[in-house]
């Protein structure tokens, strides 16, 4: 990317303010702008940074008005993040490959389509389906009698086992693992475990983008599903037969365990448990770190600690835990006003 | 698979009652059965699904009466449950192959059975040894001189380091890294950190399976351990020179540090913790999210929390810890009734 | 290695005490010392060992002076656990390679140094530079224009995308993914996510080790900056934005989320997690699984819990949350001696 101010504003409908032979060549914050980059005030809270930015170009709002000078040539538009925003997926939108790239390896009744790409050393098995514009990055296994709808990006290293399924215009990224076997086991009378076999499956549907390094184990007999737009990010453990709810957002490092069902739109913290065998209703908001030990049957409800329970008691009980301590120190002197004998402490 | 209730009957020496020429073609719950599906009702609780399933077959034990019409063919067997897992172990049984494939290499100096599966894009080092039986699938790494036993089966991208040993009936799942550095650094006076060498290895005792994801680093100097009959879910640490006892069992993303030992017939939750250097009595059940800080001598015992304590007193620290508040007013009126007076509230 | 105690006096500089014949021909801790292996006692503390000790040689400090009989021999140096560190680095340092395994794929446009080894099934892309001595183990991406600084390791599976920077005299372990996009997402009117295009790069400075499995995001627009010296355990997530400060060490599975700086020399213990956009001052040290959910501006403090504060303050908390049930009960009893009617329980 380079590109003028002249031409910035053609692209995105506005008036450009200052000097417009003004070429940039990268994207920053305003805050952190320098010299050849492009940035954008949105937010009236930044418009200080405004005013000492060394961003070449602004993109601003149609109503801003400087109250002091500003060394950036402004590019003024209707809705200056929506445009900087349009700018930033011009620039995402990496070009698209299609074909084999000669060090894979393509079972001979896997089907794939012409307009897909299947990287370097990528390993696509025997009937497997993998559909138009869907780009697999290096290193990727495609197991056995899988299918991978279209226009997904499937990142270096991902391996989905046999006969998963994953949609279309899904993003997965590296490194992370579909279909690997529940973790089942009986106990046996000597006290050694016997593996419950694993036969179900993982079904990813479409708009899901699942981070780097994930796990999501297959369903026992049924599919553990990942439903339409949730978005997972890095680390996170999926166990076999968990159902997460369509646009549901869980951030990295939590874990659902087996067979719990988490309702639509909900968002989950970091580093956050669940118990197996929960249903968690639509909407709920879980803090970070906090372990989810029963079911939550109100929706759209916060909740927090572990074990969780509502985010506002909870905040309440940790500001009294910091000050415990103190409770004591209060509990002794009412104590000693009453003779109580203290052989208890 | 496609079976009939007739052949089901036969190969499961039970008998059957309703249409024996129903055929079915997937296993399912009781609760979610459908047209085609093979079903089981082993628990009493589960019996009024039984009258309601769309399984057109089910396998009941032989003194099993139903109360009411059930629409699915049945077969009587003496025991429901362990025939249900017959037919799940059949269908786990995939194929084994043997031989190596084109895309792999594997090294001259490493010996392997002709009876083992080297998959695609795998890497066999020098002097590695595999024994009969066992399978890897694709890009799997077999690092200089390791040693995998026979009967194993290692999924894709598990990367195992130079040195290390894997048992025999190993399962061992996608992304998993075995014989990773240990974390160990010295403080240099000027604050920089010196690398310890990590000369150990990871041994994996028979009968051993991982999930995917986890991390097993090698020893210092000598092994890092995982014996017999464990079981370790997926995205697991284990730093080095940790040694976990015979048919312990771990849940997901917990972490276990550096030389601490776990005991034999260890359950432990997911996303617990442990410190290093100390050790846990056999039999110890560690509930999901604690954090284990020191010793536990005595066996079979529960524990909860972080620092984790005994199971029972910790939920009832807790229960009062959802309290604090309410304990907070009752020593604000007991302070009030003795009229002292409240300046540290 | 096999090795005399002669040899070995010679080549430490120290003298032999004991049988100079006697062979060696692997390491051990003093206290798990066997026939053939060399150990050394440094710390006094472990004095005992020696004289129970199977190790065929140990190194001791020269002013060792043993109370008893000692079955092994002795090589008397001026610092004992350094010259026993010699060793070890000298068995660690396995000899490097250089060119490009038959099997890996180089892009044209790569600029890889003919001191540079390329192993087994790496990609390579356009674009790429790999500086001398670097060794990439099997099946390593290194995606189009990133860049690997010279003697570093980079061990299997690892996935670095594209345009991003790898320092000097680093080590990465296995299935780490380093440059995966950041977790950004603009919720939508109708409850849909919009992925927020995540278009900068991860700078990893010189003399990083980075663990197996560890997931470190790219910058929306700027780097993702993990600094000179630091050292990141197994199992961690960075996400995009973050700044580790120079020579920041950070155990297991911890989790730093977006935007948010770690200052130099901070310690972190395992478990941990931190919020998005806070900023931690220099040489904090946060206890293993605390939750850091505020900014730390005072340099050299420790914190625990979750949310974590001062550590010596939350150790005293955690003492009275153990004793809860006990502090009730006093209020009960006081509640009793003032006749206070006890219906709040």
């Amino acid at each position: 990317m380079e590109i003028s101010a002249a031409e910035l504003g053609e692209l995105l409908n506005g008036e450009v303010v200052g000097d417009p032979s003004v070429r940039v060549h990268k994207l920053s914050k305003i805050e952190e702008g320098e010299q050849g980059a492009l940035s954008f005030l949105a937010n009236p809270k930044y418009e200080a940074f405004a005013y000492d930015t060394k961003a070449s170009i602004l993109i601003v709002n149609a109503d801003f008005e400087p109250a002091k000078d500003i060394a950036s040539t402004l590019i003024k538009v209707d809705d200056a993040y929506s445009s900087f925003a349009q700018i930033m997926e011009q620039l995402a939108d990496r070009s698209r490959k299609s074909g084999v790239h000669p060090t894979a390896f393509v079972a001979e009744s896997a089907n794939v389509s012409e307009d897909a790409y299947i990287g370097p050393f990528c390993y696509v098995g025997e009937g497997v389906e993998v559909k138009a514009g869907t780009q697999l990055s290096a290193h990727v296994t495609i197991g056995d009698g899988s299918l991978v709808g279209k226009d997904t990006l499937i990142y270096a290293g991902v391996h989905v086992y046999h006969g998963c399924q994953v949609g279309d215009h899904c993003i997965i990224h590296a490194g992370t693992v579909i279909g690997s076997d529940g973790f089942g086991f009986v106990p046996q009378p000597d006290g050694r475990f016997k593996k419950v076999p694993q036969l179900g499956t993982v079904i990813i549907e479409d708009h899901v983008e699942i981070g780097a390094n994930v796990t999501i184990d297959r369903g026992t007999m049924d599919a553990t599903r990942i439903c339409e737009g949730v978005k997972l990010d890095n680390l996170i453990q999926v166990a076999h037969n968990v159902e997460i709810g369509a646009h549901t957002v869980i951030a990295a490092q939590a874990g659902v365990s087996g067979s719990t069902k988490l309702g639509k739109h909900c968002m989950v913290g970091g580093q956050v448990g669940f118990v197996g065998h929960i249903s968690i209703a639509a909407g709920s908001k879980i803090n970070a770190q906090s372990g989810v030990a029963k079911s939550i049957k109100e929706p759209n409800k916060s909740w927090n600690g572990s074990p969780a329970f509502a985010f506002s008691e909870n905040l309440r009980s940790k500001v009294y835990f910091k000050r415990l301590p103190e409770l004591v120190k209060r509990i002794d002197e009412l104590e000693k006003a009453l003779a109580i004998h203290q052989n208890k402490k």
